[in-house]
């Protein structure tokens, strides 16, 4: 190991937020940069009080920081929280163990158990930089990642976090593959399974490419930031949550990938793998249903993708010891009327209150997965899920337990409306022969969702539906006028309705 | 086109270095930001008198900058050029033209001329991340860029930067492979070249994984970071130069590439073969001699690693219309004595200067390679080159050339010595059986080069060379104690010669 540096440096704030990269700022001519020969872009140990941690060096030329000063980016401020005054020391990082595992997999090798371990290990440690992250999810991308290295992935992106121990009894969870905008069936179905006894600790994620995650929708009705004691309390009281996953940390190294591919817009079926089971595992889930829309435009596009996923789930499934259940639906179109955190939000609540104008499909696509769910239970009668949970909705079960769940997370909110919307119109008419998922996505981001949570659109129709020319196709709904301006002006480029003339 | 943000900030500069990548500092409750949507890590149109850049954003949450300020990184800074008070607009880029052809690449996709094309383009114009270069990098590596595949790169790259006329007659050139410390051969063969009345415009790198490039090395001898006029005229006058490649920016997309590459330590051979030819065939190049060495620590480990690499390099050169020839050479042990910047410089001047104690492999080598490069010409006679490049180095022509290259260049200076030196002994007796060269250029490294230029190590040791416990098997270079302190203590971990104990 290398010895610490002498020279110790006053820790400041930089109040820079690097999107969770730590970076730490340094004087070009600082004794620790002169003396232990740092540049740009150098990784570097830094060690503050007792806690250390790998960063990036940025070299300041300026006078943004002194010559005995280091600042430090939000991400690096957070991980050492530093007390006033504290001074740092510096280090050369041993070189991260699994730098060759990471080369080899590049180059096209296969990787065993113990380099995907030497791999998750410092990528949770921060030992890996941000481009080696980027290489290392593209070596894997497509069918670079095989059965068993999905397997070794997942495994060890499980050891390297904490895994929940919810006693003796199923513990029944779901996760929809993405993909398809408005899908948000997780809220109903937590409330459902839980309403009838079931223990559902569900974690979500935000939004990674989509205009909403689970967690980002679930957030605009109540708390979803809870640790793991809060979660705890929540599921012992009412047997089920809905939370970001991100807080648990129950898989961090995932959440950490999840950072660079989601800038990059890219992810892989082995990587899908690793990370959803990953954490299905860590929150100690026995029987786990998969949601799996497929559609020329959701995130599985065939039949012959959504085979070899079921394959590949299945097979990773089965030597980690979990049950699994897939259920494959369409994805051709979206679901439910609303694409955003809170317009999702309202769709939700509309199912739950079995409100006369509760959008119809989201209503009975949460009944079929709640359904599936329960068969899958060890002590369900197979073929009665589905009776069973139309039932729990239909009574108010469901909708009692979810404002429960909700209360017990921190608090119950009514989703809100964005100041700024505009209608988008036909501009022919005829009957839609297709929706292009992946625009309606796109329009929502542009208009800001999910970091705007009001922000996103509206649309209530569907493939097989006359549209007259002139006639609203959807609403763009956005906090801001200029992100307003952005989104329809990119619709009118990448319209997502294909309308076909009707034969007269 | 999304229209440009009716708010302008003013233009700051940050001073901080970001090793290249334009970064701008903007204030969280600053009007752009709250009314576009822009969060950390978003990529921004920046546009500032007639120049626009995409550039990273990164989000203040202090007092770094003001709500109407915005600051540039040093990259930035340079790119833009912003004239004093100058105020800054804003809007989000169009998506790169070239995202799905990336996409594409990374999912195992083969790109044709067009793609590579829009992906070289977007590359220059910093369309894309860093985080999306180092996706294509990796997408890359190994066997997955075909032939085809890597003549459409490198066409691509020579597309997207300036090309040189040198108008009629052979244009000479010569590259080596690297991976061998110590092989500075490049100044010598210029020199004779040169001297023989040839043309020879040679750019060179600055060190990718290495502890000396080309460009450091002959840096400490004379200015290497000459512009294009300036290159130009050096050649005009003295028939050869020995520049630094990045300034006459020949093939910008690959000093672009080589950005994300060099962090990450690792190239490809599609890639190596795309970042050599464009940069020769941007020079105007006709003629190009490989140096080619081959060891099992060299960058090229085995003769069949050799093999492929000479039929990609020769595959990709016929079809742009070059001619090549590779030389195999050495690559089991070190060249010359010096490893780092200023002590190959001194190896280099020994052979030019035909000093008693000059390096004899280095001046084989070169001798050896400048042949070979006069009998590639096409007014050479095969097999009389080596013979005319002995004559011009042992009758002190190819000094005075090589000083007059100097002096066009901006003036000669000797090369000067580190401050701190300390030598490693043997720890036992015997007969040196093998040297790793990537060993020696690591520590090397660690010592400070090339960021030290004085820094690196000296060895005249080679295999089959006996020495006893205690002698000196290398001595350390460096800039400051730090440095030489952890040089020692990592060839103490990882000692680069394999003593075995002779019979007795």
């Amino acid at each position: 190991m290398d010895v610490l540096t002498h020279t110790r440096l006053r820790v400041i704030r930089a109040g820079i937020d690097t999107y969770q990269q730590p970076v730490v700022y340094m004087h070009r001519d600082c004794e620790v940069c002169r003396s232990e020969g740092f540049a740009a872009m150098t990784r570097v140990e830094i060690q503050v009080g007792g806690r250390s941690l790998i960063v990036t060096l940025n070299v300041v030329v300026g006078d943004f920081v002194s010559v005995d000063e280091v600042a430090l980016s939000e991400a690096a401020w957070l991980a050492l929280a530093p007390e006033a005054g504290a001074l740092a020391s510096f280090r050369h990082p041993v070189p991260a163990a699994s730098a060759g595992a990471l080369r080899a997999k590049v180059f096209g090798a296969r990787l065993d158990d113990a380099q995907y371990l030497a791999l998750m290990q410092d990528t949770v440690a921060s030992r890996l930089s941000d481009l080696e992250l980027a290489a290392f999810v593209t070596a894997c991308a497509g069918e670079r990642l095989d059965q068993d290295e999905t397997t070794s992935l997942t495994r060890a992106m499980v050891a390297v976090g904490q895994r929940l121990d919810w006693g003796v009894g199923p513990v029944l969870d779901k996760h929809c593959v993405g993909g398809l905008p408005g899908n948000r069936t997780t809220p109903i179905v937590v409330a459902i399974v839980a309403a009838l006894g079931y223990r559902i600790p569900k974690t979500s994620s935000r939004a990674i490419t989509s205009p909403a995650g689970t967690a980002d929708t679930m957030e605009v009705m109540a708390p979803v930031a809870l640790d793991l004691p809060a979660m705890r309390r929540v599921v012992e009281q009412e047997g089920g949550c809905i939370v970001w996953g991100g807080n648990v940390r129950l898989s961090p190294a995932d959440d950490i990938l999840i950072r660079v591919e989601r800038p990059m817009d890219f992810d892989s079926d082995g990587q899908l793998v690793a990370s959803v089971l990953s954490k299905k595992i860590a929150a100690g889930s026995t029987h786990v249903l998969i949601d799996m829309p497929v559609g020329p435009t959701a995130k599985v596009r065939s039949d012959a993708s959504a085979d070899s996923l079921t394959v590949r789930l299945g097979g990773t499934a089965a030597a980690l010891g979990l049950h699994l259940g897939v259920y494959r639906s369409d994805g051709t179109q979206p679901v439910g009327v609303g694409i955003g955190p809170a317009l999702e939000a309202r769709d939700v609540l509309k199912v739950l209150r079995n409100d006369a104008d509760a959008p119809a499909d989201l209503r009975e696509r949460a009944i079929v997965l709640a359904g599936a769910l329960l068969d899958l239970a060890p002590d369900g009668v197979a073929g009665t899920g589905m009776v069973r949970a139309h039932a729990a909705l239909q009574s108010g079960q469901a909708l009692s337990k979810f404002m429960a769940i909700c209360e017990a997370q921190g608090g119950f909110r009514e989703p809100t409306r964005a100041p700024f919307t505009a209608e988008v119109a036909a501009t022919m008419s005829g009957r839609i022969a297709a929706i292009d998922n992946r625009r309606l996505a796109r329009i929502a981001k542009l208009a800001g969702a999910p970091a705007s949570p009001v922000a996103g659109l509206e649309t209530a129709l569907r493939i097989g539906d006359v549209v007259a020319r002139g006639q609203a196709l959807f609403k763009v709904h956005a906090q801001s006028r200029g992100e307003l301006a952005y989104a329809l002006e990119h619709a009118a480029r990448s319209m997502p309705f294909d309308i076909a003339m009707e034969a007269t």
